[in-house]
């Protein structure tokens, strides 16, 4: 027996690559410009091009031995004092290099840092809807996923279910904001409600309750700013990832921050060392190491994704479908006119639009649009959603 | 509590690294060019030009979007054929594609591989002298690590020895061939006995012995070529990685293959995929995936590190050090005059030669040399190899 567990996560893929790759196929059969594909959280604006031009000047201006060489496990100091200087400058904190561990992404980040962290039995609360991979590298440790329901109108946390979900089991949160898939931001007044119940359960358990900032989203924020985790909670944990703000998700690269004044920092980072070499993370590549510290405080051109954003509500609004407001990412989640994100999703299937079902990200009456694609293809994607709103009986806006 | 497993690893990190770190400090103390450095395996021989050349001409010939985007989580499917072709080609083998998963080099091959096999208190059989780092892999998934000991004289494996040390709860064997650290390349002949030993128990204990072939050393082999281990061993997975071929250490860029006649060998490839998947490898990143159909079957200067080879043995032949002959690989194994590598290695030290014990590796009466260095070091240390010999009161080849 080879391990079902493992074995499990690899068959039953993510339903979201699912959806992709009958898009690939349904595209093959009628023409790519006949189907709307919403379905992955791929960026379709590209690179700035300070990216390609700063590879190419480490390519031409480095010795190759020293440039694709080894850099220690947590990363090259070099890279770790930038980043650690940007962030204090942008958000007036104080972070120490000593305490970011460069990674391969977001997944890496919250992968290695919940290995560090957990033991079995301990529970992890995940903010509901919530991106589905955290149950699975959450239970890769043997620790448990508890789930707790965002208030169902906003989408944002709900403090008093926080709370009733603590107990003595309790080692970590995770916080996505901007989050997948809701688009929401939560606002500094939730996560100082939160902080507040979350510092009055580490002293009743005593026991410090780590909240791990999944922040592959940080950047793309649309008339409201993103508050910096760390200035609410003591025991946070950044798990950054290049990936969206620089259009690289292929290229892997990311950081760990065990902020300023967590408890047992420093411990906490030598666990995450531990774990991510017992998980065969010898370093980040390097190159992509390298090129950041030219490339901190760039992002692509956010406002074509605002664009879009403003688009497709647009449409919806038009249309008569319910979401909820999007504040930041790039997805829009809808409210399956009948109340079953199924039957939703099939529905729009039929008018070439495919989206994600909210079923695994814990919401099973709201389906996921992603809308980093083309403004084209949101255009043209007018007729196909006035198309399922008929379907629904729905009359656009002026009747809803 | 975090845990204590992953602290562990953290805290006690690699001996390698610490020797490695004592002699950055001990380079700015008296000179770089005053310490011998032996410590790491480190490339010290540049990536072939057309590394950088296939980079740029990816970055200047391909859409950003595109080229930067996510790959499937098994890699790009092009750069998977072309890897299967050119196994097929070489090995005269039939490697499928689809058997082919794109790894953050060997180091992650080996970990998700061995966390798609095994369940707690499985065995994994690993031959003494062996990469420390194999302990760690095993153990993050709660299985266990049995060493059994190689020859002692010829650093080839002890088939009775590992035929004693299988058992029922025996899931794989690791075997890396050309050897860290002993510089030995298994033959044709022992491993087609073992091939033997573990067909006769997998029929008696029914059910698959996997061996991993941990492959980062595979063109570096001088003399003697590098038997093929799916040749012999029916449930073969090779863990490769192209840090050393083309000296690209610090990129992270490897593949796991099931080879073909793999028991089961579809579900192991899915439960590499969830492996992966729960470890947060979301894609081998694509830059250097996409490279790799340019620069397979090139490598990087490999005669260097024969003139290097060449130059070492030559040195502790005229102190009269006795060593393993280094077929492959560039570490030289060498016998402490005392029996004690401990010892050995505080001696050398004295004499500003660092080399790594051999204890960690399971050879506690061996240091570690590993010459992936300027060919100018090896000769500028020969007096200091003459003057350690002199503490040991040797006196040269003549009188050994």
């Amino acid at each position: 027996m080879i391990s079902q567990k493992h074995l499990e996560y690899g068959i039953h893929s993510s339903v979201i690559r699912e959806v992709f790759e009958y898009g690939v196929q349904r595209k093959a059969e009628i023409g790519k410009d006949n189907v709307f594909d919403f379905s992955l959280g791929n960026p379709s604006i590209p690179a700035p091009k300070k990216v390609n031009e700063t590879i190419k000047k480490l390519l031409n201006d480095s010795d190759p031995t020293e440039l694709h060489g080894y850099s220690l496990g947590p990363g090259d100091e070099g890279v770790r004092k930038a980043i650690a200087s940007y962030l204090n400058e942008k958000y007036s904190v104080n972070e120490s290099y000593k305490r970011i561990y460069m990674t391969c992404g977001a997944a890496a980040s919250l992968s290695i840092s919940l290995n560090a962290l957990l033991n079995e039995d301990d529970e992890v609360i995940v903010l509901t809807p919530y991106f589905p991979e955290y149950r699975v590298f959450v239970e890769h440790t043997g620790a448990k996923v508890v789930e707790v329901q965002c208030d169902e109108n906003t989408m944002q946390p709900d403090v008093s279910r926080i709370e009733s979900a603590i107990n003595e089991k309790t080692k970590a949160i995770i916080i996505n904001s901007p989050n997948n898939p809701t688009g929401a931001i939560y606002s500094s007044m939730v996560l100082a409600e939160i902080a507040g119940v979350v510092s009055d359960k580490e002293i009743q358990y005593s026991h410090p309750i780590y909240v791990l900032s999944d922040e592959p989203y940080r950047e793309l924020a649309y008339e409201v700013s993103v508050p910096y985790i760390a200035k609410y909670f003591k025991n946070a944990i950044i798990c950054y990832s290049f990936s969206k703000a620089l259009s690289i998700p292929g290229e892997r690269i990311g950081y760990i921050c065990v902020c300023e004044r967590c408890e047992d920092g420093d411990i906490v980072f030598k666990a995450i060392c531990g774990a991510g070499r017992a998980m065969g993370y010898v370093c980040a590549p390097v190159l992509f190491q390298k090129m950041l510290p030219e490339l901190l405080g760039i992002t692509s051109n956010i406002e074509d994704y605002d664009k879009n954003r403003r688009e497709i509500k647009r449409i919806l609004d038009e249309c008569g479908f319910k979401y909820i407001d999007p504040q930041g990412a790039f997805y829009i989640f809808i409210k399956s006119p009948s109340g079953s994100a199924l039957d939703f999703c099939e529905e729009a299937k039929k008018c070439e639009i495919l989206l994600v079902r909210g079923n695994e990200f814990g919401a099973p009456s709201y389906a996921r649009a992603a809308y980093c694609v083309s403004y084209k293809m949101i255009k043209d994607s007018e007729n196909a959603w006035k198309k399922l709103a008929e379907q629904y009986g729905m009359k656009g806006k002026d009747n809803d």
